[in-house]
Formats: C-alpha cells, structure tokens, sequence
C-alpha cells in the first residue's frame, strides 16, 4: 500500500455514455460504423473507511434509483473461490463458478421487480471491486446522467468509471494524486482499465462488442469495422438532442430480423450495408478534416446532416425503424433538423443534430414539442474526453 | 372512308393509369423499374355529327371539371400550316410553329385559373385530333376515374385512350367493328396508338419517359432499365390502396435533388441505386412466376410487403419523402400494412398493397383513417390490361 492512501481515501471517477454516429446494425455484416462519446456522464465515488469508523461493509449506493445495499466483507470472501486472488493487473474473466456464487449474493438483495435489470451491474460491481481491490470495507456511491437500457453505454459508463475508481487506488496505476480537479490516466493505465471494463460489460451483457466500454475509456470517436476498432480525433464540435422514446426494444430480435432480411433479399441487402460502409467512411473524413472556419463548419455540418437523413432511411430500409421514432424524426423536420435512430432501432434514442447556429430558442421549442410527445431529451456535446478521476482529500 | 362509318359514328376508348412499383428516381441513374397498369382508366368517347346535325364544330367536354369548349373546324385547319397535312399512319410531332398556333387558340378559351394546367392536355387533343381525324367536326367526351396531376399517368391515359377512339375511325386500324363490348387493338395497332400517345405526352411533359402512355397502351407491367422497356405479365393479381395525399410537388426539382445528393455523395448513392435495382428485379421475378397456391400467394404478398418496404427506406435516404407520405407510412403501419410511395415523392401518391386474405373491415378502417387526414383513396387492382375501345351505334 501506498503511503498516500493513508491520507486520500476517496475518489470519484467518471465515464462518458456513447452514441452510434453512423452504422448500427450493418457493422454486423461488414460496415464500418462510427461511435462518439457524448458529454453525459456515470459517477461512480469510492471512499474507503478510516479505521476509526470500525466498518467492515462494502456499501453501494445507486442513488439515481434510490437503492442502497451492503455486505459484509467476509461474505463476499466466502462466496468466490479461492483460485480468485485479486491481482489488479491482470484483468480476469468471471469464471461460472464465482458468477453463480456471486448471484446468489445478489438474489438475497431486495431489488424491486421494476428494477430487477440492475441485478446484473450490481454482480458486475462485486466481481470488479473484489477483483481489483480485494476484500476490504468500502462505498461506492454511483450517479448517472444516462438513462439505463437506452442504448447510450450506460453500464460501459458504470464499469469504465467504477474500474477507474478502483483501479486508482491500485499498485497497477500510477497517479499524480496532488493533481486538483479532473484528470486523466496514461495510456498503459486506459488499457488496462478498457481491459476491465470489459470483463464487466461480459457479465452485464454476455458478448459486448467492446465498443462502448473503449468509447467510454479513451472519449472522442471511434470507427469499428470487422471487430477492429480505430480511435479518431473530431476537429469540431458537434452537439445533439438525443431524444429517449422509452420505447423498450429486444436489440437480439431487431439484430435477428435484419439478418433474416439478408437472407431473403442478398443482394439488395448487400447494397444497402455497401451504402452505409459509404457513409461511415465519409463521416469519419469530415469529422477529422481540420478546423474550419465559419462557414465551412456550416457546410460540414449540412453535409453530416445529410448522412444522418440517409442513414436513416437505410435503417429503415433494414426494418429497425418504430413508429415513436418517426414521431421525433416529423417533428424534429418540422424544425428543418436532421434525425437518425441510434443503436438498436426499434425504439431507444433518436439523434437530431444541433447545428452551431441554431438559436436556442429553437430548440427549446423542438424540445418541449418532443417531451409533449412523452419522450425525454437530453442535449450532448460529442467526442469529448473519456474517462477522468479527481481525488478527495478525506484525511 | 369506309363504308360501315355511315352507320357507327360513335366509339368509346379507354386506357388504365399507372403505378410505379419500384425503382422511381433510380431509373434515372440505371437501376430497373418496374410499372404496372391499374384497373382505373381514362374514357374518350368520340361522336361524329351526322348530316342532318348540321354542326361543322369541333367540341371538347371534360365533364369531371365540368368545361366544354368548341372550336368551328375551319378555325384549326387555318392554325395549322399546309405542310401538316393529315397522316394517321405516321406519328408526328408537333412543330414549334404549329404548337404555337394551337397554343392561340388555346389562349382564347375561358379556363379558369385554378385549372389552367389543362390547356397543356387541351393542346395535345388538338394536335392528335386534327393530325389523326384532320378537320373534320366531332364531339370528343372525356372523363376520368384518375386523379389528375398525382403521377398516376392520367395524362397518358387521356392521350392513349384519345389516339384509340381517333384511330379506331382511321383507315390506320382494321377493327371488328360487330364485336359486342371492349375490344382490344391488334399488335401493328397497338404500337401505331402508342407512338401518336406518345406525341401528345411530348406536349403535356416536354421529355416523357414513354412508361406512362406504354403501360396505358399495352395494360400488365413493364420493367425499365437505361431506356429500354421490356412488358412483362403479372401472375398474380394483386390489390393496392392508392393514398393521394393531395399535396403537389416539383417532379423536377425532386429529380434534381436526388441527382445533387449523388454528386455529393457519389459512392453511398451509387449502392442505394444498386440496392433498387436489385428490389426491381426481384419484384420482377415474383411478379412472373407461376401461379400459386393459396399459401404460395400469401408468401409472395409478404416478399413484395417486405421489398415495397426497403424500396421506401431508400427513397427516403434520397431524400424525395414528405410528411404527408410518412403520415400514410405511420397510418398503414399500425394495420400492419406496408406502403411506399410511388412516382416522384415530395407529395403525390402513396401505395399500400391490399393482401388477398385481408378483410373489408380492416380496408374500410384504414381508408376512413386516411381520409379523415384529408388524404383521397382508391383502391386498384394492378397488372390488367391495356387500352380498348367499345363501338356504340348511332344509327
């Protein structure tokens, strides 16, 4: 142990949620796709107990649903095997055996029925504090900005920020902790706290795709084709109103059905994932053109406007379009903004680019016309800085 | 003049509108397209005076908007110069000069401003009346089940059902003229009557493509790809609600805007155009295969559903929807019926296939659902057959 740690005994860490730019679903069959971070965040806070607060629980606070568990230490020690000595350098996979162990922790915890979807973070906490840092009385406290089961990462969020967290207060991560307000990690330590993060999002979702864990650790954007992910640096701002339908959605069966239609029709469906590699790929170029002046950011912002409108219509030309999300691409219309479904389709989010010079005044209207509808909008800078830690003195 | 005209002086044409069911604004930049013939016509009858009538007038009635005009014969041969001397065996376009001088006459009529869009059809009768008839009088009557100006070809429709009843009395077209009902053109006649058509659709459009008045002429479906038409015969009779949402649109302009987002994005654009072309053919090829059974029938509708619904996400990525025609989409959806537009977009027509095992009711609740959105219905059976004329005796 470090001596510093005798002294700072908390940190909040924190992730960014992502959007899919361009090209859900046809990066199954080969397309490239685009992702960028967006500005909303996960917080997660660990703070460990001085020894005069004779505690020996570790505590988790959801407090955006207003839940709170604990456990004593030594039950979480019991419950994995002995094979699962902490060693924070070496990110590890959940074997079966802990899985079930710590699921039966987590069945004992009341959780409401409507809330019963957060089972699978809470296991994902316990198998990454007890791997990264052992068993030793804590809490962690997390708060989000993102909407949970949206299709904005908002569980990469939670375990890129809680590996953050944790692994800040490891022997694997090296930190100037003098350092006042936010700050960012080296790159061996993002890998490794990508490489976590990772091992998390398997037990909160089976077979990520390592996208929104890597958008939630390095920020900015990425392009991903084929399993490969390539990390890009946007030379503009963007901002978006990400507008949340609710509309539930089975990402699996919207995922199935556009493989069924690629069965049916090959060749047409060739074409249309060929339109969006297209489409990516020109993307990626104009956000990575340098630094325009005015009117060029206005051309460039027109011309991804238009990817989004075309984008779009291939969506719906692969069936993942829903009826709540043609309601916000009417309205946003009306307002002459451009619209695209992000992630799954099938409902889940809507972006609509906010371009620089649109008045505020527009687009409190366009808001409040879609949030009539019983939507949510949230408004998001994108390809911003990934994950970031800031120290507290406790001592 | 042969001698059975002294005792039919009478004759009724006429010619089916048409559908685009595939391909619209991909046609023009190579990709297939299919057209069908609708089972909503166009009728032209034609009445010679007989001597005791003592009328040298030609007269024109367009009974749906309720306009009658008359012109003293003697009147349009002097508009005519002496070199268009009357051939009805040799289509002929109108020269400038000629146009310009029926385009006089035309002037002089009283047509109400909101209708003056039709002194473009009124021009087109004169030229084929008085190349095909020459000055002779007559009483031309037309009415029309075709909404006018909604890309459903009426306009085709009136020049191919005018050029039959016209040519029916010409010593161009040998016809049974005992037969009792509608009576269909042999081949040599068939193709006579489309190239006069076709002259008349040159004074209503300036550059028709030749798929309205072909369809209008030969009835069934016809594939077009780079210029060329090639008919083709539905083996399933399928029905389709027509939407005409009412709202006019710039057929050039929208042909435009499809052509400037292809030079803007050449590569995305050219794989939605192959991605149509691909629809089309495969529309095709379900359209012309055998009868099926009861089940088959029902697994072809689903394909065409599905194929009419890919071609609507990719006109939507070129950017020539409109919210009238999303308002359709949205409305025929919650039926779980699937539609597309069809023609140029912007506005216009909206096609929504009727499944053979659908009942009325769902029919009769969609269409009053549309209808009280201002929209107009009709409902068609598409793939019927071409012009035909029916001999009255005025004796």
């Amino acid at each position: 142990m470090r001596p510093f740690q005798r002294r700072i005994m908390e940190v909040k860490a924190r992730a960014p949620g992502k959007i899919i730019l361009s090209g859900e679903h046809a990066v199954v069959h080969g397309s490239t796709a685009v992702a960028s971070s967006i500005d909303l965040y996960t917080y997660v806070s660990l703070r460990f107990p001085t020894p005069s607060d004779n505690d020996d629980a570790l505590r988790l606070q959801l407090k955006d649903v207003g839940l709170e568990f604990s456990w004593p230490i030594g039950r979480i020690k019991e419950a994995l095997s002995e094979k699962d000595i902490p060693n924070s350098s070496v990110p590890t996979s959940c074997s079966i055996e802990s899985l079930r162990s710590l699921a039966a922790l987590v069945d004992e915890l009341k959780i409401p029925e409507a809330k019963i979807g957060l089972g699978a973070g809470v296991l994902a906490f316990l198998w990454l504090y007890s791997s990264i840092q052992g068993y030793k009385p804590a809490t962690v406290v997390i708060t989000s900005e993102l909407p949970l089961g949206s299709g904005l990462g908002s569980s990469a969020a939670l375990c890129v920020a809680l590996s953050a967290a944790l692994l800040s207060f490891s022997d694997s991560v090296n930190l100037d902790l003098s350092h006042q307000g936010w700050l960012t990690f080296g790159e061996s330590e993002l890998e490794l706290l990508n490489k976590w993060a990772f091992e998390g999002e398997k037990i909160i979702h089976g077979k990520p795709s390592g996208i929104d864990n890597t958008v939630a650790t390095y920020g900015n954007m990425i392009k991903f084709k084929s399993g490969s992910l390539t990390r890009i640096k946007t030379n503009m701002t963007l901002k978006m109103l990400i507008t949340n339908t609710k509309v539930g959605r089975n990402t699996k069966a919207l995922v199935a059905g556009v493989s069924e239609r690629t069965l049916r029709h090959p060749e047409a469906m060739a074409s249309v994932f060929s339109a969006v590699d297209s489409i990516s790929t020109e993307l990626a170029t104009i956000i990575q053109s340098p630094a325009p002046d005015d009117l060029s950011l206005t051309e460039k912002e027109s011309k991804i406007e238009e990817l989004m409108e075309m984008n779009q219509g291939l969506l719906q030309c692969m069936g993942v379009s829903h009826a709540s999300i043609e309601t916000v691409l009417r309205t946003t219309l009306k307002y002459k903004l451009a619209s695209k479904l992000t992630g799954a389709g099938g409902g889940g989010c809507v972006l609509t680019l906010l371009p620089t010079l649109l008045s505020g005044t527009v687009v409190d209207k366009v808001t409040s016309e879609l949030e009539s509808c019983g939507f949510h909008c949230l408004t998001a800078a994108i390809g911003g800085n990934g994950v970031e830690i800031c120290f507290g003195d406790s001592s």
